[in-house]
C-alpha cells in the first residue's frame, strides 16, 4: 500500500508556514507499514487541486489531504474532492446539529457559512474533531482510498491517530503487515554531543535497529527505529540496545515516548510523595506553565510566585532589601531565598527559584544578559548554581526552565532522603 | 511566473525531517514576484522523480529542486533530471580539481564516487556551494528553466540568496517585476467566522488585494497580501482595504505583523501609564509566562501569585476560606477576589485572576471541565465573566490565557479611565 499527502493551503506555498502535518502523518503511516510516495502542497486554488488529485489518485493508493475543511469560502478541499469523484455533498443532520451546539455552548453568532462543516460527500465516513469544529471524513471508491482531515495539526493529529487508524485499519490493512515502530528516550542534563560519545559504538554500528538523536532546546531526544508486525515484536527486537543504553546513560533519562519530561517528573512526585512550588523572576511563570501542563498537577504541584519587581520579592516573597541591595535581584543568594521561601509560604516539599536576566535589556558588565540563578530547596538541600545561557530571550527562558526541571530530577533520584 | 519546489530524500517522506527549505524558498521566490503553485517531495527514488519531474515541467515554468546532489548512490537528482532533459552529463574539470582539493584539505579518503560530484548536464550554470561540497546547478532548456540546490538548509540557502537570485534575475526575471508582500492583522475578541462575516463582501470582491484569514488559538489573523515594487508601493496599494476594515472591525485589532499579541499589549500599558498583575489557578503561570515573553515586560508588569492549591488561595490571596466553599473556588466571586487581591498585594494598575476546570480530570455536572471565570479589576472596573471553552487541556489553558488579554485589550481601549 502507498500514500500521497496532499496539504492545502497558499500560506504553505507562499512560505509562511511549514508543512509539519506531512512529517506527523508520514512517521505514523510508516508505523502502519504504507509507504509514503508523495507530498505535495497546493493552494486554495479549485483548478489546481483538482490537477492535484487527479495525479495523486493516479499514482497512488491512498490520498490523505490536510487543510482546507474550515468554514471560509478559501476552505475547499471537501467540495474539490466531491467534484473530482463525480459525488453529491449532503448535509448530515446529526453533524448541523453538533456544530449548531457547539456554537450556542460557546455563545457565538452562528452565521451560514458553517452549516457547510456539516456538508459530506456521499457514502463518506465522518471522522469527528474533538478538538475543534471542522470534522474530516474518509472514504473509498473505484479502489482508491481518501482521507480529509484539518489543518490545525494539534485538531489533525488527534483526529487522525483516534478515528483515522482505526478506519485504516479496518478498511485498508492486512491484519499481520510489518511497520516502521519507533520509541524516544528524553534525556535531561547531557548534551547531544555527550550522548553521542557515550553511544559511539552503538551509533556506528546500527544496523536492524537505528539511533538517532536529536536535541531540543535542553531537551535531548535518541529514537530508536525498526521494522516489526506489531508493538510486542518491536520491544523484544529492541531489548538489547536500550538495555545498553539505559545501562550507560539511564541517569538522564527522564520520559520515553507520548510522555512529556513535565509529566514525567509529576510523576515521579507523585510516586515519592513530594510536592514543589516556585519562584521565578526572569521566567516569569514559565516553569510554573510547564510544570502545571501535565494533567493531574494539582496533585503534586501548589502555587508559586512570579516576582518580577524587586517590591513583590520583597513584599511576597521576604527577600530582604539589603540582600536585593548589596547583592542584586540577579544571584546566587536571591535564587536560595527564593527556593527557601516559596517553600515555607506554599509548604511544599521543594522549591525551585529561578533569577536572572533574559535580556535582550538588562544586561551589565557584572551581569550580562543570559545569566541565571536556579535554586532547590528542600529540608535536606540548598542547591543555587550560576549558569550562562546563550541565544535570545526565549531560549533563554526556555533553558532556564529546563535546567530547573533538570534539578528536580536530579534531586528526586539522588538527593531526596539524603 | 510560477514555479514548483521538488524536494528530494527519503528520510522526509519517512518524517524523520521536516520540509523547512520549501517555506524558505517560497518566501523568497513570492518576494522575487514568482508564484509558487506547487511543493512536491520525492523519495531517492529514480522512476518516481522522474515523474516527479515531468508533472513539473507540465505545469509551471520554474523547477526548483533540493537534495539528492551528494556523492552517495541514493543521490540522483542530477542524473535523473539530464536523463529527463535527454542531456549527457560532463565532468567539468575545474570543479573535479576543486572537489579533490576539499578532500585533501580536509584529509578526506578519495572514493571514485565523489567525480561525480564534478559531473554537470551539459549548457548547466554551476552554482557555487561555499557552505559544502555539491555545487547545484541552473539551466534553461525548451522554454523551462532548472534550478538544482543541495539539501542541507545552510549551504542551500546560502546557494540561493549568493548565486541562484542573481541568475534569475538576469536569466528569468523582468528588471523592475513586483513581488507579492504581505501585511497581517491579529485580532482577539472575535471569532474567524464573525470576521469573514463582518468583511464577507470584501472577501468575495478581493481582486487585487487578497485577504486571507487565519485561526490560531484564541487570536485571528488576517493576512493582505498584493503585488507591489516595494514596501512603499505595497502601504499605498492595500490603503483602502485596510482603512475599511480597521473601520469594521479595528476594535478587535491588537497588533500588526512582526509584533505578537503580547508585545502589542505591553505597548498600550506602557502608552496608557498602566501596570499588571496576575493571580491564576487553572492556567498555571501560562498567561503571567504570555506577559513576560514580551522583551522590556519588567516596565508594566510586576508580579504573580499562581495559587493551585486552596491554602495558597487563601494564605497568600487572601481568598476567604467561607468563599472557597460557599461558591467554590472555580466561581466569579473566587475569580473577581484573585484579580482584586493581586492587584492590592502588588500595587499594579490592573489585576487580573484566572480560575476553572483545565481536565481533563476535575469536572462536574455543576463545574465541568472547561468552565473557566476571568476577572479583571481595577479602581474603576470590577469585571468577571465566566465561559466554557472546548478543547483538551492546553486548549482550554490557551483560550483562557487569550480571553484574558482580551479583557486586558477592552479595559485599555475602553475601559480605562471611566
Amino acid at each position: 500500500m502507498n500514500a500521497e499527502l496532499i496539504a492545502v493551503g497558499t500560506e504553505l506555498l507562499l512560505g509562511q508556514i511549514v508543512n509539519t502535518n506531512a512529517r506527523y502523518l508520514s512517521e505514523k503511516l510508516a508505523e502502519l507499514g504504507i509507504n509514503v510516495y508523495f507530498h505535495t502542497v497546493a493552494g486554495d486554488n479549485r483548478d489546481r487541486l483538482l490537477n492535484t488529485l487527479a495525479i495523486a489518485s493516479a499514482r497512488v493508493d491512498l490520498v490523505i489531504t490536510t487543510g482546507g475543511l474550515g468554514p471560509t469560502g478559501d476552505d475547499l478541499t471537501k467540495e474539490t474532492l466531491a467534484e473530482y469523484l463525480d459525488l453529491p455533498l449532503e448535509i448530515i443532520p446529526d453533524e448541523l446539529e453538533r456544530v449548531t451546539a457547539l456554537f450556542v455552548k460557546r455563545g457565538l453568532p452562528w452565521v451560514e457559512n458553517n452549516a457547510k462543516q456539516a456538508a459530506f460527500p456521499k457514502g463518506a465516513y465522518i471522522l469527528k474533531n474533538d478538538r475543534g469544529t471542522a470534522p474530516g471524513l474518509a472514504l473509498k471508491l473505484n479502489g482508491k482510498a481518501y482521507i480529509l482531515l484539518p489543518g490545525p495539526p494539534r485538531e489533525m493529529e488527534y483526529m487522525f491517530y483516534t478515528y483515522a487508524i482505526p478506519w485504516l485499519q479496518e478498511n485498508l490493512l492486512a491484519p499481520d503487515s510489518a511497520g516502521l515502530h519507533s520509541k524516544v528516550l528524553k534525556f535531561l542534563g547531557i548534551t547531544e554531543s555527550k550522548l553521542a560519545e557515550s553511544l559511539e559504538d552503538l551509533l556506528a554500528a546500527q544496523q536492524e535497529v537505528t539511533l538517532a538523536p536529536l536535541a531540543k532546546t535542553g531537551e535531548i531526544h535518541l529514537r530508536l527505529t525498526t521494522k516489526a508486525v506489531n508493538r510486542q515484536e518491536f520491544q523484544l527486537k529492541i531489548q538489547p540496545a536500550l538495555a545498553e543504553i539505559k545501562k550507560r546513560v539511564g541517569q538522564y533519562l527522564v520520559a520515553e515516548d507520548e510522555e512529556s519530561v513535565s509529566q514525567a517528573l509529576g510523576r515521579l512526585l507523585l510516586e515519592h510523595g513530594l510536592t514543589v512550588s516556585t519562584a521565578e523572576s526572569c521566567t516569569g511563570g514559565l516553569l510554573s506553565a510547564t510544570l502545571t501542563a501535565a494533567p493531574g498537577a494539582s496533585a503534586y504541584y501548589l502555587g508559586s510566585v512570579i516576582a518580577y519587581s524587586n517590591e513583590v520579592k520583597n513584599k511576597t516573597l521576604a527577600i530582604p532589601q539589603e540582600i536585593l541591595q548589596s547583592k542584586g535581584a540577579v544571584s546566587s543568594e536571591v535564587a536560595s531565598l527564593l527556593a527557601s521561601n516559596i517553600r515555607k509560604l506554599t509548604g511544599s516539599s521543594i522549591g525551585l527559584g529561578i533569577t536572572g536576566v533574559a535580556g535582550p535589556d538588562g544586561g551589565t558588565p557584572d551581569k550580562p544578559v543570559g545569566l541565571v540563578y536556579i535554586a532547590l530547596n528542600s529540608a535536606t538541600v540548598n542547591w543555587s548554581l550560576g549558569f550562562n545561557f546563550i541565544g535570545d530571550r526565549h531560549t533563554i527562558r526556555l533553558r532556564s526552565v529546563n535546567t530547573a526541571l533538570n534539578l528536580l530530577r536530579k534531586y528526586i533520584r539522588e538527593g531526596h532522603g539524603h
